[in-house]
């Protein structure tokens, strides 16, 4: 289909089901994207962050994209990330996920080198050059450890260079600067500004953004509709409601005890965890070279979706 | 041919010289590696960040592998890195690299992800248990944002998964705590412990370290061979002498405008200039995105190597 | 006066007007907090990073206290920083602000030495123990290095050791945390949640903030009040346009030319310049070593005013 | 005394011994320092990191410079840190060290607030106007969270600004960079270059550092001057072997459990911890907020003590 200009709503980044042996379990990845179309999203972010991306090998990604795209059918925007260190290899990404199908490429500053906003912005625009879909800057400094500048980001803009940005930096002060000056520029139409937190959905749509991609809209995408259904509405005090208890709910991130495994392990099995409980997925493992959760923290997984009335 | 236990003396991370419109260009890329083993180095790492392997897609890492070690037809060890983000994709690098015949593979601790030593450690036994060469642990905060713990390094070498280090680092206090360690364990034997850093190669030897893989090595490889020779002699004197030219010659990565271009960019530059100065390379390019030097910084770099007695 | 509990409002950080000799102009102090005053704010805080707390020596930072309190004579609370490194120089800190005056102490977690969340928490309980005053965490990840985490602000809120945070942090998900967190805990009350940030006020009081202590409310105090009133009334269209208005007024922070000068320089430098064109102080000079913004940049600074309606 | 110029050989940076309520312990600060004089240490480095300077009052900082000053009575050369945020506090320090009889003082770049190389330089020019004692520069990263370029310090030793480098930063590369630019300008005369590490003082004075600063020298100074000695004879495999038992003993600083306190409340307790089981001092206590070492860990510290002959 094409990609809506601007993209707007529930974006999920959508998690990428594993077999025990660590194939992509295409069933289950299809049964999640049912759960998710059903509940009303906007659009299906695949291959980001939260698919395990980094951890999925080219063959897989290739797999994933040609599968959902196949099982949509273009009833909604499928984006997919190309995520790589620099300009050639992004490229190779960007030649695979479209030649699957996907209608826009999510795309990074280089990482792993160390870079300058000269040879970031040089980088998107040989991409976009180069690209058959449009392009949407992903700003996720956690992991590329550069932050993508937002004049730069609207000066991308502006050529038409960038399609989108998803903002996952946590700087709301920053992400309002690309929302209002996207808002303002004459130049710029269209763009999409989409906010990756869990947390605020509600303060970015109130000033202006255009959709958000929350991780834990696989867990509960029926929450992040309503969220964005109240926001629209204006109806501020329940979508702020629906927020909270989304926030609660997030808690679950944390179950993973920092002693024995990282960030992403914890986070990443415990969303993979609440599909297997929710009975989404099959198997809530996770790619290597992550630590599985115990039974315990599993356990606490289900304390959660309890208290947030999904079990 | 069989890597050595342990690998000892100098190994230049070889730079990949590429044509106007980045190819590789195999035929600089071989008088590179002539003008490498004609000056006594005691072998060769492939797809380091020297290497610009960040920039290099699949098709172009496997051809700068497969040449080389034809035509290197076994006179020195071959090493090769297998730069990605996590374990999956790390695999598929180091299958492609020994298909192509390196002789052992350069690993780092995944990046992009958020991480753990747990995870770290898990990495490095799937890849050496999957690994048909031995595995060289790649310590390189400043792209990774992790640091390798030391103790970590010598519990895997002491368990047979590490074959060696290389620490490109600058953390000389924890180098040392690996190369005594690596010494007094009885269970570690043939480990190779090496600096990457250009600035303190005498030290790294004095204190028992195995070698060196100085990018700086392109440029000058007979000042390496020398400085390693007069080390291994006691020659400290003359060592010095020899060290301090060197350092003297690398403020030429330095070059760039900093207001222009990332450091990467004037580094790598640089070097490229420099070979391409000497005689050696046809093209300084480097790869995308980064910015080329002006003519005036290539001067520059001109001047450095005039200085060094290179010219 | 009492500190209330909560404090709720526009809490501006009140900077530090110099002679050019580098003195504290008392004249032009209280000129500055007369103006702040009459433009209606709730409470003011002295000696905060905006105060230049950190470059005026100890008789400096009294005189400012003193003069203040004195000047003031309990119209609104006023709120002093005891900014130092550690738990026995902050005591010492606390002890002079509360002499002098001031109805609570703002503190940051340790600085300058490596820290740790338990060491964090015994700071903070020491000097609650022993200050006359109510203490105010100050959540400044910029300046320190560490976050102060959520759960803990929490926990000591719920201890009554923590009267209030001030987190400029930027980080809106984590500010969540601790708003949504201190209404639901039956142990915590009269507890004061103030963002530090100037570019969304709104989003913060939206979702729960009891105020904001906004740098910028030093150059436009009334275009904070009036937001902070907009806001209370639930008029968040209107509240958004003013929030953006004064988004566009911050750029002015950005006036300092980076190759020549550090971000306070050009940031606090350019309140001050503020000040000074719209009469309100008699001297724009910042504390040493800071650099002064040229008269180019100080006529940028003129130009935001003009656009803003300020001058 | 007259600062040597420059400085060379072991200066410690002393512990400052506390009561058991956190008072500056005079007789025990007093039999430390016999222990390091008699051992033959070339200069003693008070209020420094090792010596809790960040967490001692004005008050305790004057006792410990005054109380050690009157004993040495000039029998060696006494540095004092003045350790503040910036130029005007700094300078308080400058004067109060100074008055109580320091004989240098050491300064590092500005910390808390935002800097930049133009402000560093500008602070230790007017550091360096107005001490009556020489300003050696403190390259401590980990504290200050900014590196001092090298070639600043190179360019302030030229201009008469600064005596000396303390570079507790552990990046040898830009130690190098100093040592040997201060031998080859013919406008750098007498400049100390001192390395902060416990861990390779050999190599630093094999590449022509002029001597060592040393935390472990609180608990083994002969070893430390024992290796100075080695090293300046030249006998490298006897400084080596000596340098390597003393990097041994080091790892007494990872003692406590970083699950409870941070690393300076292991480090610096370790270090009181040695002293006491050593018998120079009467208690281990270290300033709050730190958190104090178990028995269990203290017992730890003993069989380091035992393993490096020192019990």
């Amino acid at each position: 289909m094409t990609f809506p200009a601007p993209l707007t709503g529930v974006v999920p980044p959508v998690c990428t089901p594993l077999t025990p042996d660590r194939e992509v379990d295409v069933r289950s990845l299809l049964r999640l994207v049912d759960h998710l179309v059903e509940a009303g999203v906007h659009g299906l972010f695949l291959l980001g962050s939260t698919s395990e991306a980094a951890y999925l090998t080219d063959r897989q990604r290739r797999c994933v994209v040609e599968a959902v795209v196949a099982h949509v059918g273009g009833q909604l925007p499928v984006l997919a990330g190309a995520i790589d260190m620099t300009t050639p290899r992004v490229l190779d990404h960007v030649a695979a996920v479209t030649d699957a199908g996907a209608d826009a490429v999510v795309v990074t500053a280089p990482f792993y080198t160390r870079t300058h906003p000269a040879e970031i912005a040089r980088h998107y625009r040989l991409i976009a050059a180069a690209s058959p879909a449009p392009v949407v800057a992903y700003d996720l400094p956690a992991s590329v450890h550069t932050k993508l500048p937002s004049e730069l980001v609207l000066e991308l803009a502006a050529e038409g260079v960038l399609a989108g940005l998803k903002d996952s930096s946590g700087d709301l002060g920053g992400f309002r600067t690309v929302v209002t000056g996207a808002r303002v520029d004459p130049d710029i139409t269209g763009f999409s500004v989409l906010t990756g937190s869990e947390l605020f959905v509600d303060s970015a749509l109130a000033l202006g953004a255009d959709g958000a991609v929350p991780g834990l809209a696989n867990v509960d995408p029926h929450g992040y509709v309503r969220l964005d259904a109240l926001c629209r509405a204006g109806d501020w005090d329940r979508a702020r409601a629906e927020q909270e208890r989304l926030c609660a709910l997030f808690g679950l991130v944390g179950v993973g005890d920092p002693a024995r495994m990282g960030g992403s392990s914890s986070a990443l099995g415990a969303f993979k965890a609440a599909l297997y409980l929710r009975g989404v997925i099959e198997c809530a493992a996770t790619a290597e070279p992550q630590v599985s959760l115990s039974a315990d923290e599993v356990g606490r997984v289900g304390k959660f979706l309890a208290a947030a009335g999904l079990l």
